[in-house]
């Protein structure tokens, strides 16, 4: 952990390197994924039975890709009932905030005559990758299958690995609640380019979202263009401002969440108060001593976590935007007011009682959100992803004559002169 | 010249080959592009005044890397009065469309007891990148620049090459409706990396936008990640739905307008009657006598033009959906019933009166659109490429007894222990 002081002459050098990429240097693996899309792209369901044969153990047809229905009910039917009252109640709440969300068109006529439009279309089918393993997190199938529901996507397909055959049941049990119901048993690379591009068995998909391994996030990026995808996610972050009238437990806890996702995490305290800083890195060692994942926790706040002491929330504001961070908690007695300071954060948690996790599972808004400081250019996955805008222009013959003869003029000047005849023709026939 | 007709057999196969890629199969500029970038974040200023000697014969120094008001001021006057006015007008509406495309934050309190919010804030600063030489259009400024102003961005950094030193005054004087006057003579890729790595004399954006060459685009693409970029442009694209009642030579026009923008565009007339498309050809015969862009426009027109002829219109807007084209031009009586038929167009234009060249200056709405069927998901440029969200979650002590038993169930779920800690000890502490 380290700690800085805005008072002290090596701040801005010590800050920058904790603003530095913490992005894992990974080797490329370009070139087997090329490979992969490209016997897909060839053979179809054949390439995809027989990777998954070679990558997850599991000897799959055409016919049993998919998972039935059948399997499907068995699976969720074995989540208790305590836990999917929860899961019901936090697709409620993405369900009703995303809606909130959701664009009105826009159509008006002007002084010229002109009517001009925008109007939002959904998605025709969206491709929604899950990760196998650990990593298959029940609520990130509602933060992402739940926006693109909301935005009207006629057709969702999920794809999600399963080794030796074994299906997860929280993920089909949150499939489930979120009316996805075509789900096919296919992870890595090789399912990224069904998606992309079909296969006898799996239709293709306009636009590709959810985390994955490098694999994935190779294969993505090689189908970008042909289909849409969501960004790449780097390590995850939460800065924290807190002023000493917290319980520094609860903001060591919360430095904790973040840090126990991955060793490259980043969690960063910001606060007015060096006794209280220290007493918030006390309590950090204490947890550490039980957490279960206190491995990952423990080298996450050792390598990247930090703690900085400013001379006012002015001063904590500025540091806070610098760091662009993915989450943002704001544990001050006003912390709309601090919040208003705010120009760069995924998302924003206001008050002494509102942990990031909050925003992880029930608050509503998204859990996918931008990292590594895309945040000064980036937002959180929205019904927008789902959405696409067409514009529409009518002109009649006076809409024509009001602003065709400056259009015909900035044709000719860019040397198109067939777009300047286009509208000069109709022009003089109108008279 | 390609004529189809939906009631033949082999139609599907043939539709399949005028749906293909288009784009230039381009060999692969990746590695000179990485020495470049390399080269301006190593060496900053120097770098960019060097290659700039080499690539445009233009001698610089970072004192006029940067071209001074003087210079703007005195190019931009050169443009003769109508045209300027023509500008202007293009101008005002183009800001007037955008700004009635703002979005609206959102902020409500659930019966949760839980506020949440999403606002919108403009990007801190964006890099607009014009390309130079004949395709440096000053509408392409306009269409860039203006979304980012009304979209309230504080910063907006030109890059704009000028081989052997020439200014380009309609660029210039574009620039200086936009109200855009942070504008550098340096163009590539090197332009690029100052705009998202900074030097000293060109401070860092957070996203670049703009047409360029396969250098630019390629450069584009590897500074992804580190800044935002808007979509690479693939060759541009119409599709016209037009009946008999409309005269030949205007849909013939607006085909050409198309195809003279690059050998690769494509122009597609969809249309119910035979004996008026072959009247709509012999007229495209006829204008590219004497057409100024005669060789690139036929030679789309000979490689990529298409008729096709349906039995009706409802057939008609099935095929315009699977071309998803970047304009969509719909000369039919009822133009809107037609237009509600169309879930995927870049931008549509309605009447016999509103040629696509209409959008392109004077319209309103953006001209930068989805291109090569990509509007299946993808927009045109807007407000929204310059703004992102941050969502808030503010939840006092009744809100986190509301929703935090069940956020902590769903972590220890998940297996983070963390979360679940960060939420049940408040829970505690409130009793």
């Amino acid at each position: 952990m380290k700690w800085l002081q805005t008072d002290e002459a090596d701040f801005e050098s010590r800050l920058s390197v904790l603003l530095a990429d913490r992005s894992a240097v990974e080797t490329s693996v370009a070139a087997p994924v090329r490979d992969i899309i490209a016997a897909v792209r060839a053979q179809g369901d054949t390439a995809l039975c027989d990777y998954t044969t070679r990558f997850d153990r599991l000897a799959l047809s055409p016919d049993t890709l998919r998972i039935s229905a059948d399997e499907i009910a068995r699976e969720a039917d074995k989540v208790d009932a305590e836990l999917m009252d929860a899961l019901t109640l936090a697709a409620s709440r993405i369900e009703s905030f995303h809606r909130a969300q959701m664009p009105a068109n826009l159509s008006y006529t002007d002084e010229a005559g002109l009517t001009l439009g925008m109007r939002w279309i959904p998605l025709d089918a969206v491709g929604l990758y899950v990760p196998g393993g650990k990593a298959a997190y029940p609520s990130s199938v509602l933060m992402n299958a739940l926006p693109a529901r909301v935005a009207g996507v006629g057709r969702i397909a999920m794809c999600v690995p399963c080794p030796d055959g074994v299906l997860n049941p929280l993920v089909l049990a949150a499939a489930r609640v979120c009316g996805v119901s075509e789900i096919y048993r296919v992870g890595g690379a090789q399912a990224v380019a069904a998606l992309a591009y079909g296969t006898p068995t799996i239709r293709p998909v306009d636009r590709i979202v959810g985390p994955g391994n490098a694999y994935v996030a190779e294969a993505k990026r090689q189908v970008f263009g042909h289909v849409g995808i969501d960004s790449i996610a780097g390590p995850s972050e939460v800065v924290i401002v807190a002023d000493n009238r917290n319980e520094p437990r609860f903001v060591a806890l919360d430095l904790l969440a973040q840090a126990e996702h991955d060793e490259l995490a980043q969690a960063v305290l910001i606060t007015d108060d060096a006794a209280f800083a220290r007493r918030v890195v006390e309590a950090v060692e204490t947890e550490l001593k039980t957490l279960p994942r206190a491995a990952i926790a423990g080298k996450s706040w050792a390598d990247h976590g930090a703690v900085v002491i400013v001379d006012n929330w002015q001063e904590a504001a500025a540091i806070a935007n610098r760091f662009a961070s993915e989450h943002l908690e704001v544990m001050l007695e006003e912390p709309e007011s601090f919040a208003a300071m705010i120009r760069h954060a995924g998302a924003t948690f206001l008050g002494r009682n509102c942990p990031e996790a909050v925003g992880d599972y029930v608050g509503g808004p998204n859990h996918v959100l931008p990292t590594s400081r895309t945040a000064r250019f980036a937002s959180g996955l929205s019904v927008f992803d789902f959405l696409k805008r067409t514009t529409t222009i009518a002109a009649d013959a006076n809409g024509l004559r009001a602003v065709g003869p400056a259009g015909a003029r900035l044709a000719r000047a860019e040397g198109l002169h067939a777009h300047a005849l286009s509208l000069s023709a109709r022009l003089d026939a109108l008279g």
